[in-house]
């Protein structure tokens, strides 16, 4: 043990939030890094949906400040994909992941100043592991953030291994072309907001000015939308352009779901381009 | 900086609990608050309903203890409504509140002792506050909170504004006559039960003694009801009236819900009155 | 007062994440017990489902660490169902639960070591109970959990009562035959996953080897199961059978619902037997 306790500890599940799974897991925490303050990022990614929650982790990364993230979407559980640590460059968010090697902990990582170290979890080296139980967030990746939280160093809980070796998830998809940006829907927030993969300069980019029309599928007619930078600012059942809070474009509307209207769902795509 | 760290934090939303919006502006707050206990109210006030929020806030607050209330829910977010940071009179229980100027804190500052001071929360003043974001329970309400509870004066967050410019919601409907109380249905719990605007007093101000009967619509007939203590004092599928743990009169079932078994949902009347 | 502040106050209840009865029972918890972690292990319990709310305290128990458990599943609330507090033998596990004496709590306290001492809470011998309220998590519950964390003895919460009188369960259904099993589904967790009464010992003492066939119900055909290991072993939409985290014989698919590929749920029979 060379550091000391910091920060607080991060969950991220599919585990949902009607069985004990998380209770259990924060129980584990709270004996092992007593004093940790544990926040829940969300337990309720879709069961086993591996991207939805790498983009939910890399959407939080940049807010967290410091500590060790929990991640668990794991349908891989109790196979041969390995267990991980991950150490970030970041000097004022989460220096520490912990998770299953499937390509969730990564977009994070980019947001945390990319990657410094990373080992394979030996579940022997790690205090408080299980080495029999198939239940890994309880028995593996809490006694692992709990050590690096304590302050253990990342080489104690098992061997390094490549950068390049770790899985990876396709990047989403964004095509931007001379007045046309295809762009794909990376999740549908809680109020019906529509985040793509496009950023606001994309627009630029794509050189478009002035009003934009959406296409949603090749067989549907175009919709002009405009730009705006409030909710408030739409008619009832209009859908708008927005930056949202996480610096990408979100199609939104004003007290209604912009993806009911629309008819969009995660991994859709949608074209912007300029009206005619 | 002129008092010191008290108390929780006290947080609620509609946020939900399947995005990170919750996991984030506590994430906030672990960092510029450190040490501050976090506790959850509730993050399911349904979406923009500032209404349902503000009982939600007034039924909590006798209960809450010190410290400091964020409660967003704001359909006017990103708009001209203003951001607030109110003190209480209270002795022991929460001293601050924050959120949008909508409405939703000012019946819990009422049964907080009333309302002692408020300002407009300027981006600028709040240590740690994001002047360009539009996600103001994370960037904005977190921040001030976290200065509050560190123990910042109110004043320095922003300008003070007067009592009488504050946004309030219109009362619950409550009408008591001679053998009639007409009431509004605050609220149906998760049990089913329905809780009323009217109180027991209100049952002694019409001159109702005896049995009750209740009348849902102006088309069905009057149901009966009877006063009980418990729930284990009606037979199965009967409708009772209780005085709930907040004080109000609240249709009840015994195992089943009332809500369901009478057809109401919140902001419905009914009408209680004497059997004849 | 002759003990000290020790470990975290854990949770079950059925009261749901909705309304905020959660949060002001977790504030009272953290304005009596001023530095204690509060674990929610569940508020998602079927609402009055005893016997599922005792299963899951079961399970979680083992691995919670010191502390104080609170559980309130409480369908006899406010009639003469005793209010109870308990201490186990438990070295390493919490120490004391507090609840409705209904059989919820007496599963745990097995597994936590046996019963030490009983106790029914006495309202005006709980410091900061509420004589008159028919809220006993917030306001008799919480108070009790607050006090035995804080090191007060049991005896000084109320009189003793013998083990002979607390209400217990029955317990789950489990006829091991030569060649045969009968169990009964405890649980189904959020992947379907189909948690059996048995346990892998079991099927030695039936005397079965080799591949296992499952009988749901006295009409339908019985169907082949495998032991597996892992999730990852089994074919799409194959069922197989695993030795669960909790030590339980378990029904699982990969990636698809044990649960819904066999039409199970809780309390439901099924047979193991031989493949002839």
């Amino acid at each position: 043990v060379t550091g000391r306790a910091h920060g607080c500890i991060f969950l991220l599940t599919d585990y949902g939030q009607i069985d004990e799974f998380v209770g259990v897991t924060k129980a584990v925490l709270a004996r092992l890094a007593p004093g940790a303050s544990l926040i829940d990022i969300s337990h309720e990614v879709p069961a086993f949906d591996v991207r939805a929650g790498a983009l939910t982790l890399e959407r939080s990364a940049p807010h967290l400040g410091p500590g060790v993230i929990v991640g668990v979407v794991d349908p891989g559980v109790a196979t041969a994909r390995r267990p991980i640590a991950l150490e970030t460059r970041s000097d004022n968010g989460p220096r520490h992941l912990v998770g299953p090697d499937n390509g969730l902990l990564m977009r994070a990582v980019e947001r945390l100043g990319g990657l410094k170290k990373a080992v394979v979890l030996a579940r022997a080296a790690v205090p408080g592991a299980d080495a029999q139980s198939t239940f890994d967030g309880r028995d593996l990746f809490a006694p692992a953030a709990a050590a690096l939280w304590s302050g253990t160093d990342l080489d104690e809980l098992g061997e390094p291994i490549d950068r390049d070796s770790l899985v990876e998830l396709e990047a989403p998809a964004l095509v931007v072309g001379r007045g046309r940006i295809e762009s794909e829907v990376l999740w549908i927030d809680r109020f019906g907001n529509v985040q793509l993969s496009a950023g606001p300069d994309d627009i630029d980019r794509a050189g478009l000015t002035g009003a934009l029309r959406l296409t949603v599928t090749r067989d549907s007619a175009p919709v002009e939308i405009r730009r705006v930078k409030a909710f408030a600012e739409l008619n009832e059942q209009e859908v708008g352009l927005i930056v949202d809070a996480n610096g990408h474009l979100a199609l939104v509307g004003n007290g209604s779901s912009a993806a009911l209207t629309l008819g969009l769902a995660p991994r859709r795509r949608v074209i912007l381009g300029a009206m005619p």
